[in-house]
């Protein structure tokens, strides 16, 4: 089975939930990377990052709110001045905010705010840390694109999915949420044709209905099964991917 | 051949392009509604729609703000007390901007402000003239869904297909316009789910490539001819269409 050989990557929203994971499992994992950027936008949430950090000495906590272009391009020079002449293989957009605003709640206001965060943050994300992830592609010689190369990976979701709407609206009608992730997923195949040139691959992924914050108890995927799902589907993940929308199994979701 | 036949539309952005041309061919038609509510939004590029409106006792001109709300409960407030006890029939959301922003040069406040015209204005003018499109839905005796009866039509973009991404970005990198009109076609599944239960039609329309200050000199399709046939398809829609995504000649496009 293949595994994950990325040498350095960054997290996003990796004070919790599947961040948090992604960078537990890497950060434990047979062949760990030797850098993990683990973002977190307030320190009093990251307890469990900060633990982690402190145990992993790849793990190293970065502050960035995805939100604030200054914020970005802080980090930006903080990855670069760590990483020195070697790029940055891999960017994981996992920040995200929900919002359980239905037709009846939803005002500009929460359709902006989710959008910022879950469609600009990773757009700007993506095109601050460009620069990196060109040097990383032009660095190692590999034939084609791959994560331990060079990959943007945007973590989405199902109810994204605009065709599959119409059969799963009624039992998630947040309409920021649905829109936001449906403008990622736009997102993801627009840098999946942009970035093809530089041997970047984009792809969008679906973690599944997980036990988070975000997902609640009812759901019925651990967050641990379905982040280890997730880096083995990034380990497999070729040209033949870039522009998909896979879920954590690796199975084709409909746009 | 249908003919469409509701008795009240409201067209946003009518005061050019493609809103202007539906306000100009509803108002000329065979059966033309007894009102037609055209918006735009400054009265300084609007001299056109006044002229129409001076010639065409229908046409009741209508500034509009589609981002700002109180903006949209006045509009209402003019809209019901111009029809009393009336409901409305129609609402075609076409105002929208477009933004030639690549990855090169998008920034936060681009993607926001096309997200916030194209996206958040249709939603919340949907949203606040929903009870008028109730009371037409109400009123109306007709068996099932149609445009004569009670629908919203948002006009999106064939660049809003996130499966067909893959064939024309590179003839369209315009980020924030792309992300944005994906958005919107969430939203017409959303809304047309959401809004079954009331027996109002929601569809996605993409216009063609149309001879507007948008669309350009190059574009093949003439906005007279774009609008005949968008009139003529709206005419014959009915519950299968709803919450679907169509070109103007009415065939279906990915999403």
């Amino acid at each position: 089975m293949a595994v994950l050989k990325a040498e350095t990557v960054l997290v996003t929203g990796a004070n919790r939930g599947i961040g948090l994971e992604l960078v537990k499992q890497l950060s434990n994992s047979e062949c760990p990377p030797a850098h993990i950027f683990a973002t977190y936008l307030y320190s009093n949430s990251a307890q469990e990052l900060q633990k982690l950090a402190d145990e992993q000495s790849v793990v190293k906590m970065l502050e960035l709110d995805v939100t604030d272009s200054a914020s970005i391009q802080k980090a930006v020079e903080t990855v670069e001045a760590s990483l020195g002449t070697t790029g940055l293989n891999l960017v994981i957009n996992n920040a995200g905010i929900n919002s359980d605003a239905t037709l009846e709640t939803l005002t500009a206001d929460n359709l902006m705010a989710v959008y910022r965060t879950n469609v600009v943050g990773p757009l700007l994300v993506s095109k601050a840390f460009l620069p990196c992830l060109k040097k990383a592609a032009h660095a190692l010689h590999l034939e084609g694109m791959s994560c331990n190369k060079a990959a943007i990976v945007n973590i989405t979701s199902i109810v994204g999915s605009i065709k599959l709407g119409q059969k799963n609206f009624s039992r998630a009608p947040m309409y920021p949420y649905r829109l936001s992730k449906a403008a990622l997923n736009m997102a993801t195949v627009c840098l999946s044709e942009d970035l093809k040139q530089n041997q970047i691959l984009c792809t969008a992924i679906h973690p599944g209905w997980v036990q988070t914050d975000m997902g609640g108890n009812e759901a019925p995927l651990s967050v641990a099964d379905s982040v280890s799902s997730i880096l083995r589907v990034l380990a497999s993940l070729s040209q033949s991917e870039t522009g998909k929308f896979l879920d954590w199994e690796g199975k084709e979701i409909d746009w």
